[in-house]
């Protein structure tokens, strides 16, 4: 079987926007954005990873938090998708947004341009890379040892794997609400079916679930 | 976490029905019905266990397909599912509609009041048990080690379960086929609301994914 390159879960508004801007340690997805505001779908599932009490929904919603995990081997993320700062690691105390018990279960690659030693928090390895997609999709991929790849965002690195061509699979959700500016996967996603089938799957819910696969 | 009873990718047709009366060795779903009527949506995805050649879609139908052995560790299935002899088991020989790999890579649990041997076939080992519902859900899920367990089919187990209230979810697929006469799981998805949360999802590919959780 191929590794894919996969995009999973990954939200944005119904105009496309899946951060805001003027990230900070309290505000990870931005001044002006409320998570909640996009991840409410996956948060109400029995599957969701950060779930703390039994309970959720086991519809729709729950088929696609649960496949997060399923035949993962390794995930490639953005600097701003591990924490805000920006240029050189002053601080190697502070370990990422993830906490002590991380989701993703896996290596991670981080993506920056500054070195910084990996560590390992409790199933998850955190790597700091440097280099073009298609090398550090090389890395990830050896170190998931013939699993598939998630790319986990944010929004700059999966916009940086689509222009390189690089991505297999992609699932968008869209959410029903408008947050007019901000960080912005698409004005469309129409623009990536060229290249890629796409089915619409509206959800009870209220998100509208986007399936991308490679023509 | 719970270790559930799960019944997955189960399709009927759109008056409820699951297989033909008359089955046979060469016709398992019986003398009338092709499978094929049934079955295409989960043959056109990429994550069908028996596909054979590359290709396949990666959409709504393939989140189902692929979520067949995602945390399943073992299998319940009715007598009828594994061949289409009756009575005690006169040729050990036969092993079975499975093939030398069968799709299940799980321990499975054949129920039948006929004692015969427990046999492995690559990754599937077949048990075969006589009991009620919930004994042999018990010694399912001790083998599936924490696991869920994967009610298997065919209609009259699924119903049989459902009648002891032993089902915790169900995925059922109606395909866009009227047989008219046959092995029926419903004559409604509304006979299960009682129990249970219902949410119905229409494919691209023709059928109507119905997935209920209990209330």
């Amino acid at each position: 079987m191929d590794q894919l390159l996969r995009v999973q879960n990954f939200t944005v508004s119904s105009d496309g926007v899946a951060a805001g801007e003027g990230q900070s340690l309290e505000r990870p997805f931005g001044h002006d954005v409320d998570p909640g505001q996009l991840f409410f779908w996956a948060g109400a599932t029995a599957s969701w990873p950060n779930r703390t009490e039994p309970g959720g929904s086991r519809g729709l919603d729950d088929y696609f938090a649960r496949d997060f995990s399923h035949n993962i081997g390794a995930e490639i993320m953005g600097r701003n998708k591990f924490g805000p700062q920006r240029g050189p690691w002053n601080d190697h105390e502070w370990r990422g947004w993830w906490g002590d018990e991380p989701p993703f279960r896996t290596p991670v690659f981080v993506l920056t341009h500054h070195e910084r030693p990996s560590f390992t928090l409790s199933d998850t390895t955190f790597h700091f890379v440097d280099g073009e997609p298609a090398d550090v999709l090389a890395q990830a991929r050896k170190a998931a040892q013939g699993k598939d790849v998630r790319l986990g965002g944010g929004v700059s690195t999966v916009r940086e794997f689509l222009d390189a061509d690089l991505v297999d699979t992609l699932h968008v959700v869209v959410a029903p609400v408008e947050l007019g500016t901000g960080l912005r996967l698409w004005d469309s996603p129409e623009e990536l079916t060229d290249r890629f089938h796409l089915e619409v799957v509206p959800s009870p819910s209220g998100v509208t679930h986007h399936l991308f696969w490679r023509k």
